[in-house]
């Protein structure tokens, strides 16, 4: 298959793009910046990647970050900034790649999971469950057979590491990846798939 | 209580102030239009309704359409046409609502609750999770003891019959509205609470 990631090149976009690979699929490493650039904030720049990249069969998205913001203190900039890219963003690559992507293609897009309340996280919350509300609804509406599905990871090992955190909380990266792959060779419809680690695993 | 209604004048406003007032609280009914007037989806309008309406211990917030829109040939205006008011006014609204009301005060939102898959709902099912979502997250985080609760109704009962549909699949608007006056008075806290009615009941 012919498979656009975007957000190629962050934690799991980067391992994503390394497991499709592995299968033997051709990837297109689409991000902000480098060769094949996409800020799915901008609704041209979503057009213009389907426009230059053709004949997708799947397009894989994990362009999704949600910053923590104060409920009583931030401003409304701030407590909303994963409206533009992770929510309505990513609403609006699905239903750009239904008009571009080939016959049975697949659109897997990336929400999260928050295993205990995490403050500041409910705008964050907002957003991972209005994505997981939108794929279950939109998905019997595809045409073309067409396929939509979200892999909602908590934390992930490298991202925990990054930060300075203990990282034995959180998924390895490759785990996380298999699950998209899976996702994009398999037959799910209207799926959403958290993907967490026990505490101390 | 003196408790302000926003969105007042329609059909689950209207009966939620009455059941208010018919309980003894002193309601103040807002709507776009009127003498006090608001809109949620526009954030000064807000502010000043604070300023103005004060000593206030509870906000009941009715005002939350969300029309439906076709996942694949809707323009992203029509396709979001419920971001701005239901869900980003609403979050905006309790926001601003935590700065202003009594100690002890409650704010409550309205969501949607679908009982089987909506033909263009996709959007809808969006809002009406994240909303749930963000009711359950921010709810622990609001300062004074206020509260934040959400009611989420299915079909009612005048609506339908005002679309000229079979109105006995929907709830009466009136034990609608006992569902937020019992959210105003109790001591619920991040409740989410469907309203339903069972078809043909």
């Amino acid at each position: 298959m012919k498979i656009v990631v975007i957000g190629a090149s962050g934690v799991v976009g980067s391992a994503v793009a390394a497991e499709l690979a592995g299968r033997g699929h051709e990837v297109v490493a689409a991000s902000r910046r480098g060769p094949v650039a996409v800020d799915v904030a901008d609704a041209a720049s979503v057009e213009a990647l389907f426009r230059t990249v053709t004949d997708v069969d799947a397009v894989v998205c994990c362009a999704a970050n949600a910053p923590t913001a104060d409920l009583v203190t931030a401003s409304d900039t701030e407590f909303t900034a994963g409206l533009s890219g992770k929510l309505l963003g990513q609403v609006r690559l699905a239903r750009t790649a239904l008009h571009h992507l080939n016959r049975n293609g697949s659109i897997t897009l990336t929400g999260g999971t928050f295993t205990e309340p995490l403050p500041g996280g409910s705008f964050g919350a907002l957003v991972n469950a209005g994505l997981a509300a939108f794929v279950e609804a939109a998905a019997p509406e595809l045409p073309r057979s067409l396929r939509l599905n979200l892999v909602a990871p908590g934390w992930v090992r490298e991202s925990l590491a990054a930060f300075g955190w203990d990282p034995t909380n959180g998924t390895p990266a490759a785990d996380v990846a298999r699950v998209y792959a899976d996702l994009v060779e398999g037959d799910a419809q209207g799926a959403v798939v958290p993907v967490t680690t026990a505490a101390g695993r």
